[in-house]
Parts: structure tokens; sequence; C-alpha cells
């Protein structure tokens, strides 16, 4: 005896409970097991609440350039434990908001660990496991798995919660750690890194790779590197961090940089170096669902090698975004449902970093584009020249967009700069209606804005900029 | 004897020199004529300083909600000169700027009032007036008069510079008048309140018009007018201004409201009322170029009655805008360069009102698209239901949508709340590339980004939204 729905949604991050909400849009019985909170890491313990840690960053960050805009306050200072409740405080209300529109549109939400348990003729069975017992079984012709990921852990450098920090720990800190090292340079990272700067932490950053933001243009990477310098932050790029040796409060290691070896000691390590799927326990392996690394392969609809079976997000592989699950959820739930939805352009999938400067692209960086053997031409525009961000006291930015010199395609757009987050926007609504570089040209960009400094990039690579 | 340009330029504002840039680049010979300061209005005394004052404000009034975020300050205060000559500062920062993208460009820059006076054969003469005199003539066979506009001048609220202020004065205060009254709600008289109530000024509007912001979708301005008054202002609409009494450092007058006659003391009166066109002592009288009300009648490519002169930015009539203007130079510049540009779109051109909230909008309001007997598909997402938004501490905005329901088109989009103004961009995109509703329904938003109101509010209409 089993609940039987149109579909069941394994997870409940920004990935599964969209697809849910969409499929009861589309008319679809809808079941969503969750083991966790609703809004999954990116509402509970990611995205979102480190937005609000950013937001006070920077306003307490402010406190210290006020006289440069004819203001003063004294005495500037911070309750880590409000900040950190406010964080906390408004992942709550969001995710609350998440239980609402599950409510709303009739979603049964189930609590438990999803489970695939076989067929029985057209269906799917999922179990749902609540302490390790099965609690019900589902049943269900479409399965999406919806699980996401976890941080990876490397041998040597695996947290534990107190001196050595994932990203949980990371944004509900009990006390500022004077000494930080940050481990990685991705947007996690990053944003942990800029945070706990402002807040005045001495932050050391540790990469492996040859530069910070590696998935970003080379160029913005550099500029972003010279800015968290310019505050104060310690980085070292092409560098191995040896074993952590644990110390009463503070944590040793030696960083193998390449101008020799440092030692260094901190109060605390944060750990952000990549994530991994959550594959395990989904009873996978009794179904023809392939797992290459820790991710669920999937074609372009987000089906796996199972008849019935998706998987979408993280669990199905990077970029892991959350704006590129919950896309994926639409799609997937839309081609269930008989649609033809356009499958998602990975190219189209914008990336930000929350840090100071905020960094935000889409699309192919200078050096992809050059691997392809396209002829490129390529405009750049700092923010320097701009009105909007001199008024603002935000000086230091650049947009720089790549476009096929043949085509006029637009290939990618990078910028790094103030508000840029909110801006990229533009450019993949470019990339999603295929604009030339022409049209983007005649395109009037409201003054004074810096998004005026998208415009004068796409000028500086068709024929000149005009302001520079 | 006369200095022989292809192309002389009357008027060195934002329209006026960005044609000579554009003439410039496509290899024209080209002479700018200024009487003031390069960079217009606009530069010295108006978008850009005004940007400089709003931000200080905004980084002041941020000093009122630290608590909310788990931080705090005391003693905040300002230094009202400081606030404004870091404005002048900018102002002046860019205006050198100005000065050396022409030096770069090899144009031609004379100091003088620039004169119509005749032709010699197929050439224009233009005298160069200092102190009423002829200090030089040029001659071109194309000439653009870009002049600009200047403040309206009703009887009886004539501004004298010391009580009743217009933009200039405002932007330049000695000190903060204690009550304020500010005459008309554009965006102009918007931005002063808000900037005088932020620094602590009983701020009064009176309007005329039955809301404020008339321009803009009555939804947009009836939230405008809510947050204005949550933030204590007094708003008066459909209201005429009795005489201004002067009588030592205050003005008394008479307000006619719907609801009866209100007698108002205030310190200092900003009036704000509108522009005309700067069309005196141009010489037009001796041409075939026609003048309708303030300003000079143009076709699509900004040409006169009277070949060879051109007209455009807000000398060619409204929307007063800059970025209006200097797109009106460039394809005014291609058009007698031989190249066939597109003409301006004016659908496609947004306008930005940045007060606290910020206002956005390109496009038709409700009621206009109404008005054309078009039916109607309307989305609206609130700010308070976006992840980004209430992380930030801003939840009070709203994107609004209007699609015609028949052929996907968006016919206008209308946003308020934090940062609209660098967003509106990806709808001016959105326009011009002529994307479908579904198009942008299908566009992948970055998360979390306050963006992701405008992907919501189109799924609105679309659809149904999926987070609200």
């Amino acid at each position: 005896m089993a609940d039987f729905y149109d579909l069941i949604v394994i997870g409940g991050g920004p990935g599964g409970y969209v697809a849910a909400l969409r499929a009861s849009q589309l008319g679809m019985k809808v079941a969503l097991v969750e083991s966790a909170q609703l809004g999954g890491v990116c509402l509970n313990w990611g995205c979102i609440p480190t937005k609000a840690l950013l937001r006070a960053a920077e306003l307490y960050s402010n406190l210290f350039h006020l006289h440069e805009f004819g203001l003063s306050a004294t005495n500037p200072s911070f309750d880590l434990e409000k900040v950190v409740a406010r964080s906390r405080h408004v992942a709550q209300q969001m995710g609350r908001g998440v239980g609402y529109l599950m409510k709303k549109a009739g979603i049964t939400v189930v609590e438990g660990h999803g489970r695939l348990d076989g067929k029985k003729g057209e269906a799917h069975n999922v179990q749902v496991l609540r302490e390790g017992e099965v609690s019900v079984t589902l049943q269900a012709p479409h399965v999406i798995l919806a699980t996401g990921a976890r941080a990876r852990q490397l041998p040597g450098l695996e947290q534990d919660g107190k001196l050595i920090w994932g990203a949980r720990e990371a944004m509900t800190p009990a006390s500022l750690p004077k000494r930080l090292l940050v481990i990685g340079s991705g947007a996690i990272g990053t944003e942990f890194a800029s945070f706990y700067r402002d807040m005045g932490s001495e932050v050391t950053i540790a990469e492996v790779a040859d530069r910070i933001l590696v998935a970003e243009d080379a160029e913005i990477s550099q500029l972003a590197r010279k800015a968290f310098e310019k505050r104060g932050m310690k980085i070292h790029t092409a560098t191995k961090v040896g074993s952590l040796h644990k110390k009463g409060d503070e944590i040793s290691t030696t960083l193998e940089t390449p101008k020799g070896k440092i030692d260094l000691t901190v109060d605390r390590v944060i750990c952000a170096v990549g994530v991994q799927g959550n594959t395990e326990n989904l009873g996978l392996e009794k179904t023809a669902v392939q797992v290459e690394g820790s991710f669920v392969v999937t074609d372009e609809f987000c089906r796996t090698g199972e008849a019935g079976i998706y998987a979408i997000g993280d669990l199905a592989g990077p970029p892991c975004l959350a704006h590129k699950a919950s896309h994926e959820g639409v799609i997937c739930v839309e081609k269930i449902s008989g649609r033809s939805p356009e499958p998602l352009q990975m190219m189209n999938i914008p990336g930000c970093t929350y840090s100071r400067p905020q960094i935000a692209s889409v699309g192919l960086t200078e050096a992809q584009a050059a691997e392809k053997g396209r002829k490129l031409r390529i405009g750049r525009f700092p923010f320097r020249a701009n009105g909007k961000a001199v008024a603002m006291g935000e000086p230091d930015g650049l947009t720089k967009t790549i476009f096929d010199a043949e085509t006029g395609e637009l290939l990618g757009a990078h910028m790094i700069g103030a508000e840029v987050t909110e801006m990229i926007q533009g450019f993949v609504i470019a990339r999603t209606g295929e604009l030339t570089e022409a049209e983007l040209a005649e395109t009037v960009f409201p003054h004074p804005t810096i998004s005026e400094t998208m415009h004068e990039s796409v000028l500086a690579a068709h024929e000149g900029a005009l302001h520079i």
C-alpha cells in the first residue's frame, strides 16, 4: 500500500522545490521528500544567509569611509552574535516562505530521506526513511532526484566544525577569528574571505590553482586579487596547504608557495575546495542511473539512464548554482508534462561572487573563446571613466565583453565592481535573445548608471568607446 | 575669413560632446562651441553632482539603521560644506574628463555662444560670441544644435537663487533648510526631496498633477508616495501653490489642496516644474528651423526644417534625458556621414529617478498600454518575496511588466526599489532585441539577486510566478 503521485521530487533545495512548484502549476500531483530544511543548502546554509552577512560587512566597512563623503560617526562596532542572528533570521524567513509556497500549491511535503526501491508496474517506488526506518513508501511514474551536493573533504583538511570550518560554521561564528586561513578561492571561499576581512580578521587565502577565482576570466581574476590585496588580504596561488596541526585553540600549517615554504599559524581555517554530489543511499545501484565521479549523468532534459528517473541541480553536476538547478527543475518538469522546453544553454548561465568587489560573468572567458579558434573583438571599459561609479565612490571596476569578430555574437561578458551582480542579467538577456554587437551598441542605457559601462564596453569592441 | 569644419556642434552637454566624439571617430573635422562648461547641465549641474549628493544621503541614512544589521556607531553627523564640496569635485573631475576626450579626439573646442548667421555657398556660418561680440566665425556644411534646456520659471514662482532655489542652488546649499517646499515631483524635484529629507529637513512636496512622478506607471507612483510618506515627507497632489511671500529668511505661501487651503511657511523653496529649450539667440529666425513651444522640431534623424541644421537632446524636446541626447548625437552624426542608423525608438528609452527608493522604467505604463486598446498580460513581483532584497534589508519594492497578450511583446517595465536604476537596462535590452515573454521566461537570472524579481514578474504575466 503506497501513496501514489504524478511526480516525486527527492530534495527540497531550489532545484527540487521549483520543480515541484512548476509541476503543480502544470496540474500534477506532487510529493516532495526532504530530510532537512526546505530550501536546501542555498537558502539555509548558502546563498541567502551569506548575503545577509555580506550586507552587514559592507555597511560596517562603509563606516570607515564616511569622511570621504563628508560624513562622520564614532565608535564603529558590531555585535557578532546579532550579525549572525540576523543572517539566520533571514534564512529562516525565506525557508518558511518555501513551506508556505508548498502548502499553497498543494504539494505534499514528506519529511525524511528518499530512496528509490524498484518499480511496481510503470511506477517507481520511493521509500522515505526516518531514523533509518522506512516510514512510508510513495509511488510515481516520474521521480526527480535533487539531493544537491556537499562540501568536498580533502585528506588532511577535513572539517572538524571547531577549528576547521565548513560553510555552516563559517556563517555562524561565536567569535571573530583574529587570524583566518581560507583554503580555496572559488565563490564560496572568496565571499567568506571578503566578509571576515571586512569584519577585521587577518585573512590569508591559499589556492592550488595559479590564480584566484579560476572559473572567471583571467583579467577579472587579476583585478580581484589586486582589490583583495589592497584590502589587506594575503593571497597565495599555485600553493599547496600542508597538514593542519591543531594545538589548543589554533592551527599551524605550512604553505608550499612557488616562492618557498611559509609557516602559518591561524585561529581558524575555512575549507572551501569544491563540492561533491549527494549520490549516496538513493538506491541508485538497483537502477540504470549512471554516476560519474560524484555526479549523476543526465541528458539535456535531465533524464538519467533509467526511464522515469531524472536528476537536476548540483547532483547532476556543475555549474553548482541555484539558478541552474531551478531552471533544470522547470525544464525537466515541462518535458515530463509533454511540453517542448528549450534545453538549458550552459553558455547562458551567469555566475556571481558577492565579495567586495562583486564579480559577475556569463559565457566564455577570453581564453576559452580563443581556444575555440574564433577571431575575437574584445571591449573593456573601466569604472573610473563612469560618472555614476565615481559619484558613488566606487571607481574600481571593469566591464569586459568578448565578441565573435565575424558574427558579432556576444561570446562572453565579465564584470567586476559595484552592483555588477545585479547588472549581469542584461548580458544574459542579450545572449538569450541573440542580440548582436550592433544591436547592443544601439541600446539606450540610462544615464547616469554604472550599467553604462556595459554599453561602452560593447562600443569599445565595436567601433570605439566614447567616454575613454 | 572663417575656420572651416565638416561639422560644428553648438553646445557641449552629453548630446553635443558625444555627437562631436562620434563625428571624430568617423573621420570628420569637428568644432564644438560651448559658452559655459563642457559636459553641460547634466554633468556640471544635474545628473552627476546630484548622484554624489544622493550617495552621501544614502550612506548617512544607513547610519540610523545600523542596529538592524547588528552594527553600531555613535554621533552620526555630516559637514554639509564637505558633502557639497565632494559633489562639486566629482562634477569637476568628470568635466575635465570631457575636456580630455575632446583633446584626444582632436576636436576644436571654441569657447563662446554659437549663433547661426546665414550661409556661404553650401556652408552654414556660425558666429561665436564672447561678451556679446563676435570673436570668430566658423563654417561647416553641417551644424548640430545641442544647447539643451533650462528650468521653467512660473509666474510668481520665479527662482531668486536665495530663498527660491533652482537645481544649482539646491545642490550647493550653504546650510540645511529646516523646512523645505519642493514644487514639482518629477525626477528632479523628487531627488532633491529625497536628499534633503535624508539629511534631516522637513520636506513638503506640492504637485499640480493628481499624483507624484506623473510620467511613471500609476502603481509605481503610488508606491513611491507611500515610501516617501513613510520617510516623513508631506505630499500634496492636485495642488496649486499660491504666491510666494518672502519675509526675512523665510517664505510663506498657501497650498490649494483638494482638501482645502493650507498655509505653509518654509525656509527654502525648490522649484522644479519642468524645463524649456534654449532656443534663444541661436539665429533661428533667419532659417527654416521650426520651433514648437520652446523646442526645435526635428525628424527621426534629428534634421530640422533647414538643410544641414540638426537639433538633438533637450533642445529637440522631451524626454529631456542625457542618454536620449547622446544617442541622438550618434544617430544624427552617423546619418550625416552617410551611414544608415536606426532611428531612436522612444519606447526603448529608459527613465530613472535616483531617490530612495529608486525608480526606473521603460516603455508604456499600464494606462498607456490600455489606451492603445491592446489586450494585456501584467506581471508583478514584490521585493519582499526576493531573498537577496530581504538579505540586503531592502524588502520594499516592486517589479511590474506589461506584455501584449497576443504577441508576447514586452510593452513596458516598471521598477521601484533598491538598485533598480542599474537593473532596468535588462528590460531595455529585451525591448531592443525584441525578446518575447517566453524568451524572457527562459532566461536564467542569477541567484540570489534582486534582478530575479524581473524574471518572476515575467513569469507572473506568463504562466504564474514561482516564488509567491
